[in-house]
């Protein structure tokens, strides 16, 4: 997908809403597991309901893995069915992968190529040289790790600032303008500085719902009711809202609540 | 596997060596492709013929997760086969993953409780709270990404010492004599100082061979011709080493004249 695409979107849905499919066969309602494929079922559903108030759609590699083979194959028909019938939305590998040379070119090859991702998550511990082999594809974008929600974020990313090490060195190499940056939620006061150093770059901001963050908080804090270059990660308080019959009622409801909690200009 | 026992392995088979399954189904020879999964043919052949020259197997998920689930497969064949028939050989899943809370323990389950790998690598970027869920599991054994071989080391991992403070922030967490490091073999000078940090811990060091490291040299620079916590990753230069019929013969011949390299005490 092309950014200007991307943020056309954003602009005509009202949204900065991504969907994160962190699909737990354990949690999902109980009616749906006679399906041949209930996760997929589950993702399935939650998408048809919800394409128009989202602009994006990220898939936890983790839990479809946990899986193996039969995990894979969810995450396949999943990302299929949004190339397919949903081009307009805009896909997150949220893999984490971190590595490179010819291991980097094989991650590529799995979620560009083969699966046909528009973007994944990409882990910057080894270095600039984990990011080339993805900036290698037209209109796909690495997402690189900056600064996470989690508490361990103060283990290694903020002393001596390392994430803004990882935003600087990001934006000197060539392609930079398509790299884009995980800020975590719980971070809204760092997010204003970050958006100082990278005015243009999208960030992908998670924490918010279960992790406990407050989206109007974070977007008040951004400039980027004003750019439109941010996309919200919602997983856990949309997919699970309900558990029954219903539970795409109650996921649909609350990504309305959210949408509309958006002063959106 | 307990520690003791990889170390006994070590002693007895007098060898440091772990075999790189960094299987690229078009670089292997071309008569195994009749088969109904080349690459695990390829994986079966190489371990039934070198499993007493090793003392662990390193699969690299890149190359897997690049076919789809039917890579996925031939990763679960290969990891069934080794935990069925040479259980005495350590293995790790090269899978650089580094998440959090329940996405970590989903990788967990992936890893370590369905394909039952002994261990996995995985990348500290988000901090100590991506290691905690690994250290749960018994004779299981995370190991984390310190000093990389590769180019990109300085970016990140060498200004302010970034790979020490990992070391030491990982040592001071319950469970930290569990926790592996990876060293790169092109850092040789730096594995006698991270010696002196953990002079206990194992060390898995990649970079052998195709990544142009001396292995002579890495281990005499390193204590562990006597303490027998050493790892030494070699991939390409054997799995590679022929690449027709004969491939198995040359594969072999490559890792007895790594073995014979070292002067073993």
């Amino acid at each position: 997908m092309k950014l200007s695409q991307l943020e056309s979107n954003i602009k005509n849905k009202k949204s900065f809403l991504c969907l994160g499919l962190d699909t737990d066969i354990d949690k999902i309602p109980k009616h749906l597991l006679h399906n041949s494929d209930p996760v997929f079922e589950f993702n399935k559903v939650l998408i048809d309901e919800l394409n128009k108030k989202i602009v994006a759609v990220k898939l936890n590699t983790a839990f479809y893995e946990s899986r193996g083979a039969a995990g894979w194959m969810s995450m396949e028909k999943t990302i299929g069915y949004l190339n397919r019938y949903y081009p307009n939305l805009f896909t997150i590998a949220d893999a984490k992968r971190g590595d490179i040379g010819n291991t980097s070119k094989m991650y590529a090859k799995a979620f560009f190529e083969n699966l046909n991702f528009d973007s994944i998550t990409l882990s910057p511990y080894m270095g600039m040289d984990t990011v080339s082999e993805f900036l290698a594809y037209d209109e796909k974008y690495p997402i690189l790790l900056a600064l996470t929600s989690n508490q361990g974020s103060n283990d290694f990313q903020m002393p001596n600032n390392l994430y803004e090490t990882v935003i600087t060195k990001s934006m000197n190499i060539k392609g930079a303008k398509k790299i884009m940056f995980v800020v975590g939620a719980t971070k809204s006061d760092f997010l204003k500085h970050i958006r100082k150093i990278i005015p243009d770059n999208f960030i992908l901001i998670p924490g918010v719902g279960a992790q406990g963050a407050d989206i109007v908080e974070v977007v008040n804090s951004s400039t980027d009711l004003e750019n439109k270059k941010i996309l919200i990660n919602v997983s856990r308080s949309i997919i699970y809202a309900g558990n029954d019959e219903n539970f795409v009622v109650e996921a649909s409801k609350k990504a309305d609540e959210l949408n509309n909690s958006i002063k959106f200009k």
